[in-house]
């Protein structure tokens, strides 16, 4: 997305800004911007007939629901990500991670969402939360789960589209109870 | 969203970077980083019983489908904006602007994409592309617009999210319907 020849102009905590020129289709050149962020991962952990999800509260936000899932570190492998993410967000280990989505919300900024499902999620240690937010654990029937598209503090936009269509067309929601739980 | 007291730590063509610090709910301080960037308008013309929507192609990108828009110049208020993309773009102007829906995509960058419904447009002057990418323009009945929501080169998931709710639930239809088009 950001050509090679693009020069960084700026590095941040998280975001980082690239510049470069590029000539349009009449022969003028015009100077782009771009951002980069490190990738993101979530995890949709299943626990029994149950899925887990989390009510986050950060200082001087409201409360948002969210997958368990965080950042990448330099170096670390999205898979990686995922485990620590869910381990330290919930305690949960999951025996099975299998790749669902992966989605790039923005055109400007370089950033993918991976989306893991954790099968036969199984608690290995207590909750404990970082510093930086409260977080409480839902344990959600696949059709609570399916409802969070009504919500608007659910926070994956792309996973609510993907619900939607399965609470309106039967054999997408088979596909997904069949994906998140396996055959019957 | 980005507290008063943030300093700006970076200016650039589309984006700037703010940096504050935050006190945690443990009592510990934490560097917190967001970004600004102006706000976006849209406009959904409504053209007798069909709706224009664009075919855009930048170098070296992939064609998408959007509504005409841009972003908002400093100091320009966003139906000014509506109108001024809308000739730009299209050439044409509408008769009546009715703000449609507001929406912040992205937690960490303060922006807001406004959308409008452009109410009776015509063609006012040829359409004018600027220099930087390629415009069609196509119309759209209504049904083929609900569709859009298989498309994974349209543009907006907000409204994607609201179209695929249009699609499988009659009332939201016809509500969106009278929405766009008025009363039969």
């Amino acid at each position: 997305m950001i050509p090679t020849h693009a020069k960084q102009v700026f590095q941040g905590i998280i975001f980082s800004v690239w510049q470069w020129e590029q000539q349009m289709f009449d022969g003028t050149t015009k100077t782009f911007e771009k951002l980069k962020r490190p990738d993101t991962v979530n995890v949709l952990p299943v626990v029994g007939d149950k899925l887990l999800i989390l009510k986050l509260k950060q200082p001087h936000h409201q409360a948002v629901l969210a997958l368990p899932g965080g950042r990448c570190e330099e170096g670390e492998d999205f898979l990686a990500t995922a485990q620590r993410e869910l381990l330290e967000e919930t305690g949960y280990e999951a025996e099975k991670y299998a790749l669902w989505r992966s989605f790039q919300p923005e055109e400007k900024i370089e950033w993918t969402i991976h989306t893991y499902i954790g099968h036969n999620a199984t608690q290995a240690q207590s909750m404990a939360a970082d510093n930086g937010e409260r977080i409480e654990p839902l344990l959600l029937t696949f059709e609570e789960f399916l409802l969070l598209t009504d919500d608007p503090n659910f926070r994956h936009p792309d996973i609510a589209h993907v619900l939607l269509r399965a609470r309106f067309d039967k054999s997408k929601r088979d596909e997904l109870h069949t994906l998140i739980f396996g055959r019957k």
